[in-house]
């Protein structure tokens, strides 16, 4: 069985509705949805959660909540009119659930933002089984509650308790399509929570691993995965098959497919993804796998990220001195700076960490205790940095990747800052300044993807 | 004025001696120098710290010390009869004062042992002074006591005490050559103290920097300091030049010109150091200096060593770990392990160290606790690594420094398992496995050195 998560553009009108429904009929194999919140129809347009967002916003604020809960509820409306739907109770319903909800949480933001937020996915997934009951098929609408998503209590950031696995194993076993809305599940004392930003990915691959799906299909407005940001490259190469390991390290920096935590319960129970296209279902899409055959192809992708820095400390003799570089790192724990690579010489230890951590009186505080604690030569901070990562389950074999690499930054003229490869690694990261960037990218695509033939 | 330091091998004999003497006397700026101990005269020679540590077991042993005793006091005879001195006094007073160690030291082995290596220094700059004044020198040995060389009370391991400076300063004002033994001082309470390996360079260092001296020469018994070990490529090129910070890098893995400790005192002094054969004192030798010219030579040299292994770690979702990395360390310094890097990835990261320190349990141990106390999903220890380290002060602001290296590799077919370089540094470090080190070393000289004009 296939579990299918369908994201906020693949269900934001009646005829992105009409193609979920086709692909949900295509495939008797398609038993479980996951749905969205309905996205934009245009670029200017705004998604129902921001709707919710700002209904929830006017209700802390004590001013009026109509027009808002008018606005959310006209584009449900706009929907079942387009699907010539009867949904006169559905909708009347919605209204009045919404007003439950202010009435309900009105002394707890938190707690009301949720609930709003969470009827966004909800009620689109109700609509959707409406819909597709209505068309002829034996869909029903599953709650997470009903469906078993326990979730930690902490509103907007909930995680999931281990034991929800047991409940979704059975639905299994239900007939027909189930329609489960994404981005939140239940606490033990049964109050709605959200998952954190990228929340009905993180529905879906719980429920794929749950259910033990052959499959976990990620539909979205793209044709698949590119190598490369298509706003650095044009018409990047498509990706037909990428690993788990890969697609972590290529969406933490500069890839914004998939939120990087939500792949995780799928990659535990190694269930493969496709990424697919709500508006072009029949193209292949991209394989998120365990492993693929990286023969032909040692590289995956390169992403890169601005706004780092690098806060380089020099000291004579400091390879001699055991605990230097946990002393450094504790500082910076103490701090609350997270990093990203140490790059280290003999007396000399880099910390690369995101440059948005050391605002304020941060910088000088920490300057002063590494000064003052670790008695250091020197220490400079160096803004203005860029990571770009190469990518890729061949990497670590194959002679040359990095020579080719390097060759690209010497022809296009750019100064390698940092390079940062470890033996049991997947990437490799180059550190070059922000100006310069794109341009690395362009050279390092063309010289790993424009000469190949395509996988 | 200048400082000159002696290594064994250039006061092994009386014609060595009368090397110094003739060194001394070209330049009236040389008005201190340092020796060491007599060192070896022909590859199978035993050098006479050696023969004072036999010495001294065989007094802790209870064995017969009269036949090690001759045998020292022999070699010292022999000089002083090879420079036709007559020196009846100095060698009983010798060999009286050796008897006289092994008396007042009998109950405590580690000083005895320091005691006796002391006096091979020592006598040696006895035996220098009288031959320099036989020969018409207005000179002058000097005690490391009367000179002021106040050190920690750990036998074998001195560490000098920084209220030394004030009294060596004095030396300035001293007329005549003077002579000082190396590798020991006394500490406050009136002990022999030696210093760690290397000791000799750590009194000229350490004397230089006190006087504040215009040069501190080192006179070894090579015409310099090559870019690459001679053992590796033949006959490769000389250094004109280095910085403090290069030779630092460089000594500490493959160079054995200087124990790297021993530049501490000059280079936080800023006087420059001069590597000079004594046997072909014309030669230019290579200068140590804080800054160089780098624009035509970016890289001074390569540098490797083997026997290391790299930790290797992963976990799903680490870099979101606060803490992650500094709890992997702090694990590694509680059981006594120092490191030298630790490249990351996203969701992985690899500690390099030295593999004879996983030896016996401690491997086990140290696995248990990384699984246990860190939860991660794999560990795997790599053995067979070594490192080559690319050292240059010009390295930072060259484009294509780290093509010519990654394409020197790819080149002779060698797979690179760990590169790192930060951004503040005057190193590159490439970790490749152990059977292909020095065919890689030879593939980096030939990219950065053969083709060039010498420097």
């Amino acid at each position: 069985m296939k579990v299918a998560k369908f994201g906020g553009s693949s269900v934001a009108s009646a005829e992105q509705f009409r193609k979920v429904a086709y692909i949900v009929q295509s495939d008797v194999e398609r038993r479980i949805i996951v749905v969205s919140a309905p996205g934009k129809r245009y670029k200017t347009d705004t998604k129902v959660t921001d709707l919710l967002i700002q209904l929830g916003e006017a209700a802390i604020h004590g001013e009026p909540v109509e027009p808002f809960i008018e606005t959310v509820v006209g584009r449900y409306v706009d929907i079942a009119d387009g699907l010539e739907l009867s949904a006169a109770d559905f909708i009347e319903q919605m209204a009045t659930d919404l007003r439950k909800k202010i009435e309900t949480y009105r002394h707890d933001q938190s707690r009301l933002m949720d609930a709003l937020k969470a009827s966004g996915e909800d009620n689109n997934a109700k609509l959707m089984a409406l819909y597709l009951r209505h068309i002829g098929l034996d869909a029903h609408y599953v709650s997470p509650k009903e469906a078993g998503i326990l979730v930690t209590d902490e509103p907007g950031n909930a995680q999931m308790l281990p034991e929800s696995y047991e409940k979704l194993r059975e639905l299994k076993h239900r007939s027909g399509v189930l329609v489960i809305p994404g981005f939140f599940g239940y606490s033990l004392n049964g109050h709605i929570v959200t998952f954190p930003r990228g929340g009905s990915d993180i529905t879906g691959s719980i429920v794929a691993a749950g259910v033990g799906a052959d499959v976990y299909e990620n539909f979205t407005d793209v044709d698949s995965i590119y190598c490369v940001n298509p706003s650095i490259v044009d018409n990047p190469r498509q990706l037909k098959e990428i690993t788990y390991r890969e697609m972590r390290e290529l969406s933490y920096s500069g890839f914004s497919v998939f939120h990087d935590e939500a792949l995780e319960p799928v990659y535990k129970a190694r269930i493969p993804v496709c990424v697919k296209n709500t508006n072009n279902p029949e193209a292949p899409g991209t394989w998120i796998v365990a492993q693929r055959d990286h023969r032909d192809q040692p590289v995956a992708g390169i992403a890169s990220d601005t706004g780092f820095c690098s806060i380089n400390v020099s000291k004579y003799l400091m390879n001699r001195e055991i605990g230097f570089g946990r002393k450094l790192l504790h500082i910076l724990e103490d701090e609350g700076i997270s990093y990203e690579h140490t790059p280290s010489g003999i007396d000399n230890m880099s910390v690369i960490l995101r440059a948005n951590q050391l605002e304020g009186e941060k910088e000088r505080r920490i300057v002063d205790r590494i000064q003052t604690e670790l008695q250091v030569d020197d220490i400079q901070i160096e803004y203005g940095l860029a990571l770009i990562m190469v990518v890729g389950e061949g990497m670590e074999r194959a002679v040359g990747v990095a020579a080719k690499a390097t060759a690209a930054f010497a022809k296009a003229n750019i100064n390698i800052e940092m390079i940062n490869q470890g033996s049991s690694e997947v990437s490799m990261m180059f550190g070059v300044k922000e100006e310069v960037v794109d341009q690395a990218v362009k050279a390092l695509y063309d010289a790993y993807f424009s000469k190949q033939p395509l996988s």
